[in-house]
């Protein structure tokens, strides 16, 4: 391979993921890490190590320079970035490159082009994927306009911000009395938060599932579909539970949804791993986002497909060719994935503390991706993330079957988690006649 | 399920297994412990949990009333032996279906038939499965006649006990001038023993492998074949690391060996999950023993299915069908197991203590079976396994990496174990051209 030593610009379980993916193929692993992570699990096991700045995200993760010092001092060839973080950073994959280093994702225009959400939906659209009815592009400041784009799509609508996510800078609009309002406020914050403030209008789903489709594209020009995930399960716009494949779907809607997918990486010459974003409802398919980076819920996906989806993009990165047998891969079983966070269960507040037991479950079907150890310390500078707990079964009740057993053996002490509002509702789901 | 409520009768990291199919099934458990195992997670995970004895073996795992009791008190309706202790005593098995309980086996006649080695091997003879040149029965007093099947066979050859097993009563023999005092040794050791002074004569392969074929056979006469293992990884007879697919086997000679299998199943009646046990030379196999129970190492095989081999036991004890797409299983990828016993590395010998750290690996391709905790006692009572890592790759060799990197995240400390001894094999096996 191309790629011989591997600069994980990331912490936590996803730094621990991608370094196991590495070393499996052979490949040397340089950890960064904040005075805050020097004990996490990667730091150790990493080839080499280096701390790059203070628990600050601001002063370390997130410090591009500090990161490619890193990679120059380490001998890196290349820097995976896990997701958050700069994950989805336009400037910092150029950095990367323009350092002469290989990122690890797709190249810095296609992450600029989907970091803006309006060009992101038109590109989309232009490329045959379906979209929700809305604007079109960013509202402009005509307000005849804006109020008779609103009343053709039909209240309630949604106001965006197009460099938004992870729910900030959203609004519903129930009526016309509250639109322009609602507009000018997503516009005020979108220009604080993002520095854009650019915002866009669309058909507000009031109850959609979230569904996403996961691609791999590699140089050569071949994409595949490695299926969907259902991903609806949130509180506060996080995600909370994933599964893969997306249940009760008809077969010939998923297929045409991979379908489209695929031509629109090829249309847009996608590369590395990817994943397109969908509401759904009443058997429609509304895209609203692309993802250019690793999932956190790409484990689901991995369990049914057998790939090995950070190999797949370290082998992409690397310029190989990706030797799958059929564009849409198959699968087998059913996978759920829940995440475990150190939070107040009933606030979903952060709780960072030190783990003083951890009880991790085992067995077959079960697989825990997490940087916990007893006696380690949960940071209040990160996410409040601290493990997922992926099960596999022969169906999709089974897969409930196995996690339900896994939440039960899974005791993580010292800090509060959510596992207990995980347990509590696969049992009522397993109660539910089918 | 006919089945409600299973009396686990075993302990460690099997009891756990059982425990974990049969929650996933929806069953209630009961374990029963001896009082050195109280503390043991499956003792904390029953249903209902009920010690039967102190730690010695004799007076608990072996003591068959005192189970039979447990099971009455505990208003079980099955029980399952796992593997060792009572799994293979055709009196218990007679024992637990005379007492109104569902035997999570064979019956017993098949049983005792396969635990005579004499009269397995007939059995399998007539059934059309390969065995080793030999004397074809128990050897009989006379001398010359001794004499003339050895030298028919061709030296050097194999004394073994009919009542033997784990590499206990046999005997290599180089020449004729050794013969007969073997045969009169080993009938001394076969009868004190194993209580039967019946010995057979078979041809000596110095360097076989050991492969095992994994079946499955419901009431309905069904029989499937899971395909193959390697365990030729043994010390002292003892295995330590086996893998499924066995490799660099003919595919013509491994299917044919899984129909002879089948057929032979379908000949004498069998009934439940089972392995056929052969060594391997020179492209042919040649049966040794048939293991009526679940074996330690189905971990592997349930890997490259894709199915429970546990929940299989239970559904087929239930007297269901099961109800797999064709007799010959697919499976996909490779998967290895590695023992992991509490002993010194360089001796072998037994190593019992207290956990005081203990680092699980985890990520995609990684199972970990095992009892263990961090304060968990390991006694000098039982076996000095106390874990089993199973890895799953696409191809043996990504297998082998998978293994290789849980081999170093896993750490386990206040006892010595022989994971050093595997991850040095692993590290040599990976350096070499394939």
């Amino acid at each position: 391979m191309m790629i011989k030593r591997v600069l994980i610009a990331n912490r936590g379980e996803i730094a621990l993921r991608i370094l196991r993916a590495c070393h499996q193929l052979g490949l040397e692993t340089v950890a960064i890490y904040s005075s805050a992570d020097k004990h996490q699990p990667h730091v150790r096991l990493a080839t080499q190590s280096l701390c790059i700045g203070p628990a600050q995200s601001q002063r370390s993760y997130l410090n591009m320079e500090a990161i490619i010092s890193a990679a120059n001092v380490s001998g890196a060839d290349a820097i995976h970035p896990g997701y958050g973080f700069l994950a989805e950073n336009a400037d910092f994959a150029q950095l990367v490159t323009g350092s002469g280093f290989t990122f690890i994702g797709p190249n810095a225009d296609i992450i600029r082009l989907m970091g803006d959400k309006i060009n992101a939906i038109q590109a989309m659209e232009s490329a045959g994927i379906p979209t929700l009815p809305g604007s079109c592009g960013a509202l402009k400041s005509d307000t005849q306009q804006i109020m008779s784009i609103a009343a053709s799509v039909g209240y309630p609508v949604l106001i965006k911000a197009a460099g938004g996510g992870g729910g900030r800078g959203m609004r519903v609009v129930e009526s016309e009395d509250d639109l322009l309002e609602s507009v000018r406020l997503t516009q005020q914050e979108a220009n604080s938060f993002f520095a854009n403030d650019q915002v866009y209008l669309e058909k507000y789903l009031p109850q959609p599932r979230h569904i996403e489709v996961q691609v791999l594209a590699d140089r050569q020009g071949h994409v595949f579909c490695l299926g969907d995930r259902d991903c609806s399960v949130q509180r506060r716009h996080q995600k909370l539970v994933e599964e893969a494949p997306a249940p009760d779907i008809p077969q010939n809607l998923r297929q045409a949804l991979a379908e489209q997918c695929i031509a629109a990486c090829q249309s847009i010459g996608y590369e590395n791993a990817g994943t397109f974003e969908f509401l759904y409802q009443d058997d429609q398919f509304y895209f609203i986002e692309m993802n250019t980076r690793l999932q956190v819920e790409h484990t689901v996906t991995e369990q049914i497909s057998g790939i090995d989806i950070v190999q797949a993009q370290l082998t992409i990165a690397a310029g190989e060719s990706l030797h799958l047998t059929s564009q849409l891969v198959p699968h087998q079983g059913h996978a759920i994935e829940c995440r475990i966070n150190a939070e107040d269960p009933q606030t979903g507040i952060p709780c960072p503390g030190t783990i003083t037991k951890l009880n991790i479950p085992g067995g077959l079907g079960v697989r825990w991706e997490s940087q916990l150890y007893p006696g380690c310390e949960i940071s209040s500078h990160y996410d409040a993330m601290v493990g997922k707990l992926i099960c596999h079964g022969r169906t999709r009740t089974h897969a409930m079957h196995v996690m339900k057993q896994a939440l039960i053996e899974l005791q993580i002490e010292g800090i509060s988690t959510n596992i207990d509002w995980h347990l509590q509702r696969f049992t009522e789901q397993l109660l539910q006649p089918n």
